[in-house]
């Protein structure tokens, strides 16, 4: 039986929108920078893993809030995984604010792979692994499987060097950041309430996407039309 | 007489690029945050103009590499302000990084305007600011004033919701990045060696602009034909 994981970050000047409110990218990139460091306090982070030439893929996440966070607020995220089985593992969220306030609770679900032939590891064979779960239900209800999109609106972009992450795929924050462009200028006055996205395909240097919208859906395709990314968002 | 001010920024894993390099949007990033954090102490930060309405524009930016910084690093900045005169001021700036290595210098040009007006704010009335010069010399020649370009290669790119920072203006360092993924991607398996930036025009949110390299020249304008950023990059 393992522990939750504690860590804060500080909501920065370079996180904040027009409005001066933290964008939803910058939440979620503090959020997910906790399961990192609680995965490699585990022992399977992405650093152990790689003498394995395995890494870890987020398929799917979800975040909810009760109060938005503001600028320049310390955000204290709790984590824990809660599940694990074959091809899946579930790692939870809680996020409070300045002087304790509740900001929300997140939840993912992840696989690992094998980098070489990209094919799922089992999870139930990784023994340390299951000595890190904890008893403790999810913070918010799960991610949902979200289905196809039959866009509104749509715009194109092609994947370029400042969307690359370290595993030369296009950062997942960046399918975010591009879907919450396709909204109005005047709906990012207002806070979301709930994000959930699914990862499905991975987007490679060079590739054009179109990414759609009909609210509160947005999907995100590539050229040979094969969904890479979908998100829901409620303000 | 002011004094040096010294700031210390860790690179983050979200700071690197497909080759685990830090990117030259993250460093600089770090740069002019110690700009920002040394302003705020000598009481004329972003914040305490905000009582007049004021507020500093960057005008232009150069940085020299001896060494490129590394993933995980500690970057120490020292900076200070040397210069000032009725429309401009000069910042200064050198880059330590882990065990004291030279990373390199970096000068910066900035206007103080009026928010309501647009209009330059004179810097040599504004007294607190010549107590903060220093009289050290710049650590790199200073930014290069540079000319048009005549595109060899052009995209195209509509300032989005993402790309604007609190002014509600595209953020200073998105220009950058738009340049830098004019570039083949091969070309940032090496460091940059020294960047000279130059800020023209503003551009808001909604506007088309043409990003355009002949290198090592890089060019944005805007619909109307007007340079809104110019750069230069050698590697």
């Amino acid at each position: 039986m393992g522990q939750p994981g504690t860590y804060r970050y500080q909501i920065a000047a370079r996180d904040v929108d027009f409005a001066s409110r933290p964008t939803l990218v910058a939440v979620t990139d503090y959020v997910l920078l906790a399961a990192g460091e609680d995965a490699d306090r585990n022992g399977f982070g992405v650093k152990h893993l790689n003498a394995d030439n395995w890494t870890w893929v987020l398929l799917r996440f979800c975040i909810g809030f009760e109060n938005y966070p503001v600028q320049g607020e310390i955000l204290t995220v709790t984590t824990w995984v809660s599940d694990v089985n074959r091809l899946m593992t579930t790692r939870n969220f809680t996020v409070t604010g300045g002087e304790g306030r509740t900001i929300g609770g997140a939840v993912s679900n992840w696989a690992m792979i094998d980098r070489s032939t990209r094919k799922a590891v089992d999870l139930s064979q990784h023994l340390a692994y299951a000595d890190a779960l904890v008893d403790r239900p999810s913070p918010v209800a799960p991610p949902e499987k979200l289905g196809a999109v039959a866009p509104a609106r749509t715009m194109t972009h092609r994947v370029a060097y400042s969307d690359l992450d370290f595993n030369g795929h296009m950062n997942s924050l960046r399918y975010l950041a591009l879907m919450a462009d396709m909204m109005p200028l005047e709906q990012h006055r207002s806070p979301v309430k709930r994000m959930d996205i699914n990862f499905l395909h991975e987007a490679r240097y060079g590739e054009q996407l179109t990414v759609g919208v009909r609210e509160p859906a947005f999907e995100i395709v590539n050229e040979a039309g094969s969904a890479v990314c979908r998100a829901q968002m409620e303000w």
